[in-house]
């Protein structure tokens, strides 16, 4: 086996372990915390299905990397929730280190290749990373719907930090923010998310 | 919400029970065993990162979609374990009754292209069907392979059932299959795999 392939094996094993980085988000039935490879998954799902309701034309292939990849730095940065505000503060030093060394342990070529992928995901300007991120908005909130908003009563969250973080799927999909947005006033409505 | 969106969340939501299919392989360092959704989205990035081994010029767009959704109708027909000779006799029609199921939860020109998809991987006639197979095989042996070949000595798998599995590689990947026999060997000559 030449070393090219070796590295590219030695990175597919390296990424089963985000099979073990669990989130706040519980599976439908008021099941068990869900796992970053499991969350990236149904992503990439959902982003084929409702690529019809992106606010501008994306690159359906680009638009799945990035959803299969936004989470591998959590392998060594953790998970960190949404609406955990001391978390966030280190977020971005931890997943640049993880970035870093775990990308790199794919061919030269694949690292860089990768990594822009990773930042194109962060910075969230291009079509298809705006999409990307509304799915990763939306994802947790169907989970959560189908849980009667248990995630959400958990943490004791409010309704301007919800909106605040699903706000941002209007800047991909404005239908899938309307649809949002429809969810969370049942939410409002029923005293779940206190303003 | 309009009925096609209800229909698509529906849908989506549903698949979240892919997540709660476990298979007989094992994550790395010995974990628990792995789920449908993890493994699907392993070989969906797998895919991406080994297409330069294709036989054939591939769609990768297309592959991470065969690679997605080639295990939802297990939610209804269960995993299927690649060496179980009474599973596999009635996997056929278990795995139809679930396609019909699942698939038609989407509004009928999505449920007719995902049907379409599934129907492509299960044939193994186009190019991206082929390669998707070869990941099928490559994923859960690269896992173990880091295992030791626990999963072979647990069920007690021989040389030729292995290889009878895992030459449908080659038809997507002469290079990928190249490297399976590299490890089979091993197995074979450490008497894990017996002939």
């Amino acid at each position: 086996m030449d070393e090219r392939l070796q590295k590219q094996f030695a990175f597919l094993l390296e990424i089963d372990q985000e099979k073990n980085v669990f989130r706040q988000t519980h599976l439908s039935h008021h099941g068990r915390r869900e796992n970053d490879a499991e969350h990236a998954w149904h992503m990439a799902l959902m982003a084929y299905l409702l690529r019809e309701y992106a606010n501008e034309p994306v690159d359906i292939a680009r638009v799945m990397l990035l959803c299969l990849l936004h989470d591998l730095v959590e392998i060594d940065a953790g998970d960190t929730y949404a609406y955990d505000p001391e978390g966030l503060k280190t977020q971005k030093a931890r997943e640049e280190a993880a970035k870093q060394r775990i990308f790199s342990l794919l061919p030269a070529d694949q690292a860089a290749e990768l990594k822009a992928a990773f930042d194109e995901f962060e910075e969230g300007k291009t079509p298809e990373a705006k999409f990307a991120h509304a799915m990763d908005n939306l994802q947790p909130l169907l989970l959560n719907d189908s849980n009667a908003g248990g995630d959400w009563r958990e943490h004791g969250v409010t309704a301007d930090k919800v909106y605040a973080r699903q706000s941002r799927t209007a800047q991909g999909s404005k239908a899938l923010f309307a649809a949002t947005e429809e969810i969370l006033q049942k939410y409002i409505d029923n005293g779940t998310l206190p303003r």
